[in-house]
């Protein structure tokens, strides 16, 4: 249907959003928040995809197809902590 | 059918494979690398899950299905090129 707002937003896009137009400076804290948010933004946005097809929007799924849909979720999860990990593991 | 391979490796986990069992010093070049790896190589295997129901392992997808798809994998290519990038931008 034309006009129809999209229910779900686009993936940001890494590297293009940083509202200073360049990372912080390699090897400070500043640049792992920062790698650490560039990650993690899409992957909430990616994992809201897979959300959307697991809760059935856009028909129903076969047993094998939300399988390989777990699967993929549970890794978007572990990159997540993997991007939080980022924020909290040592700096030194 | 019990017995059957999985066709397709699971996802890694990010910080549990890592050799030494504990990452490089933060700040140094050799963190970014790691960091890159351990973003980019449960990515690889999370948009093979993706591939393998693009391409309709498991069953035929919907249109809507299809598109929510596309979206997601399009999120994860991109962090791919983002993990590429912390490989090849400024370290100083």
């Amino acid at each position: 249907m034309p006009g129809t707002p999209s229910p779900l937003p686009a993936v940001p896009r890494p590297c293009c959003g940083h509202p200073a137009g360049s990372p912080p400076a390699a090897g400070t804290g500043a640049y792992l928040d920062w790698v650490s948010h560039e990650v993690r933004s899409p992957l909430t946005v990616l994992a809201g995809y897979l959300e959307a097809l697991l809760d059935g929007v856009g028909g129903e799924l076969g047993a094998e197809q939300r399988e390989l849909l777990l699967l993929a979720r549970g890794g978007a999860e572990r990159l997540t902590g993997f991007a939080e990990h980022l924020l909290h593991g040592p700096r030194t």
